[in-house]
């Protein structure tokens, strides 16, 4: 009798052990699965090499759709399909260079045009420097002092951040809103700084703001470059630089969505979300920003599928395209999800590179995030053998920031970012500097926490 | 009477509170000034560029001891001095190379000799290849099979291993026992798959043990061309190799450890040692192995003097030197300490590579090891801003290992592994292949790591 009571009493506690165990037997299947075959970095490589330039517009972000597409049904999905959406079309053209003007020879600087600036028109544009560290400094300039010129944006990211993503955030505001902000101010142009903590002489584009009749070039200089020029204005400030940029602003075009799903065998209509961006800035392969997150995703389809776990809710892939200049497929991801009265559970976006996972943040309305985040903590051990073991609130992504109000909770993959500035919208984010084991590693993860929801929703 | 009391009962919590908080602060200046200065990467920039290959029996193994040394007087260590240790001399010499002979013309292999094998003679040795994947299956094949053979140990490192350290150790013993196994049963020299996860052409070294009389030619092949020599036998299993190597042993010669110290204001005779070794392989510059272990180590000297912290205790730098093919200074350290009744509190070594700091493994024996474990988890939330939250028993390093009978405690110092074998090695170990801010990281978590303990202590 005491020995049947004592059994008893353990059956819930066995109970719970057989889950957990099952649990991290599915997971490790995960991370076996992904890093013995390496089909992320096979999808990766083949992404980068065939479909690189992946900007809104562009003939390889077409391409770049037909390849991923084909890769979701490869992966396993029973359902692929792609949702039109109408793109921003901006070219930055061949021109894209500036000199400091000296009568002993012109020093070439590196330079390339920040996304969906103006031309500087076939002559190009010749002015004085005026050099800022904060956007707020152009009203005690002032007009008198701004008109006719350009203004350079040259405050540094800091290098004391531990994570590169807070250093890239507070500096980013000279990239977006610089332009026309100085443009108020009759700026005729400005040079930004690239936002890379990596002193090289590559510059790093992305997106500027274009604001009512503020309209003035902008470009990205070189971090090597911008401290030479700084040094220079200094020796002399009265010194001019020449900049040329035909790049060109073209009708919205054609493109689409990437989705692909597992059809969950329980709950169909619940769906669980998780993706990357198909697009790219135009002068980089785009393998960290953001083919590492799409192959992540697709990874995730085909790591389902060859663990041979049928999951209870709807699966669903996405690749948003126009998350570098407009989010439009973001937009219309959600838009649709609305019409449709689909509901998201969670929605997992990796946009932070193909590094190794350190964790998620979580963010969202109140209820689902915290919701998410209670959830998740209690994953912690499941995830320990693998030492991802940061959970907690945080940004989650551009694309999915998009459902918000539709009651999903918002995650965001978090790798290591030490790295990821280095080549962030440069043109060395090239598969070379995607490790293999660090990309697979992500996948896994991302399979992992889609798996722990799938199986036991977000509430309880 | 109520708000006294209060006030009171508050008081041991705001004092937790402030300790806490000047903790975090002490903690958070040593970032601050390892990412925003950059010193032990500057120091490893000129480490490799001066003293690359620093192989006990060198002429730069000498000229590091003497860059360190005075890295150390720079950094201020109130006092430097050197522990002469006798140490192997070995030298690969020029001649490295292999070939599959075939009548239609011979391919040459990637190999170099692995550390302490003895020559083959000017001819070389050319024999027929048996492959093996585990030394157990040289007792089933037998003298018969083996006698005047070459045997090619082929066991590549398991991928599915998260911790690349793990796939490492369970490959080791080809290495390192591999070359006398098989001697037992005559083979007349030995090929070895090279330890590292990556496909490549690049040869990784790493000692072999000489056993009594069992000494025959021993040499690393790369992954790459262990991938094609396995074809190769496939193909035509009566092939032969004709291994070409030309190195020697010598007679030992004079070195040193070198130690850099900060005399304790409270405690000068409790000891908190912290290193890496100084010598390195003579093929690379020894940039991960380990160089950024002794910048790690020189770099806590720096940030506690930069930072004005006076230590409690006295905190000891140690670069110990011949790691690599004996661990001589280790041994030497360890006897002079118990010699001189020293009273080592925690020794941690660094010695995993200059990658993203994750967490510290614990080692030792059973009391000093449990109260290092117990402290350190303490301490988990002044790391959480720094993604480091792996506190956990297992390996510490080679070098602090020496000190386990004398009631240390002893931390290994983990960083992210996944890219590490790439390097290990082989001439690849250099200094693009670190990360300024990674390598910085690592230097601010062993010092703030050594910074609590100094504190703290070991017991309560």
């Amino acid at each position: 009798m005491k020995i049947f009571f004592s059994l008893t009493a353990l059956l819930p506690v066995l109970a719970f052990c057989q889950t957990a165990v099952s649990d991290s037997l599915v997971i490790r299947s995960f991370y076996t699965l992904a890093l013995e075959k390496e089909q992320a970095y096979a999808d990766l490589q083949k992404l980068c090499a065939e479909a690189p330039g992946r900007l809104s517009g562009s003939e390889n972000l077409e391409k770049a759709i037909e390849i991923t597409a084909q890769m979701l049904r490869e992966a396993g999905a029973d359902t692929v399909y792609l949702q039109p959406v109408m793109v921003p079309h901006w070219e930055r053209g061949t021109q894209n260079v500036a000199w400091w003007e000296e009568d002993s020879g012109d020093k070439e600087l590196h330079v390339t045009a920040l996304g969906g600036s103006v031309g500087t028109g076939p002559g190009g544009i010749s002015a004085q420097v005026i050099e800022v560290t904060r956007i707020s400094q152009l009203d005690s300039l002032g007009y008198e002092k701004l008109n006719g010129k350009i203004v350079f944006f040259n405050r540094p990211m800091n290098a004391a951040k531990i994570n590169t993503f807070d250093a890239y955030g507070s500096c980013a505001d000279q990239r977006l809103n610089g332009s026309f902000e100085a443009a108020k101010y009759g700026a005729v142009a400005v040079l930004t700084r690239s936002l890379s903590l990596s002193t090289d002489k590559h510059p790093h584009t992305g997106t500027l703001l274009n604001k009512g009749e503020y309209k003035i070039p902008g470009a990205a200089i070189s971090t090597e470059d911008a401290n030479l020029l700084s040094e220079l204005i200094k020796k002399n400030p009265e010194g001019k630089v020449r900049l040329l940029l035909d790049c060109k602003t073209y009708a919205d075009a054609q493109s689409y969505n990437v989705v692909g799903e597992i059809t969950g065998r329980t709950y169909p209509n619940e769906i669980i979300a998780f993706g990357g961006h198909i697009d790219s800035w135009d002068l980089s392969q785009g393998a960290h920003d953001d083919g590492a997150g799409c192959v992540h995703a697709i990874e995730v389809i085909r790591l389902f599928k060859q663990a041979q776990v049928n999951p209870e809710r709807t699966l669903r892939c996405v690749l948003w395209v126009n998350e570098e200049n407009g989010a439009r497929g973001a937009e219309k991801y959600a838009a649709l999800a609305k019409e449709n009265n689909e509901k998201h559970l969670v929605a997992i976006e990796s946009d932070r590179g193909g590094f190794t996972p350190l964790g998620f943040s979580i963010d969202g309305e109140e209820t689902p995030r915290n919701a998410a985040l209670s959830r998740m903590k209690s994953w912690e051990p499941l995830f320990y053998p693998y030492y991802v073991q940061y959970f907690d609130l945080g940004g989650s992504g551009v694309d999915v920031s998009r459902l918000r109000d539709q009651g999903a909770a918002l995650v965001g993959f978090i790798p290591d970012s030490q790295r990821y500035f280095d080549f962030h919208h440069a043109e060395t984010d090239n598969i070379e500097h995607v490790h293999p084991r660090e990309l697979e590693l992500g996948a896994a993860s991302i399979a992992a926490l889609v798996y722990l929801f799938d199986r036991y929703g977000l509430y309880d």
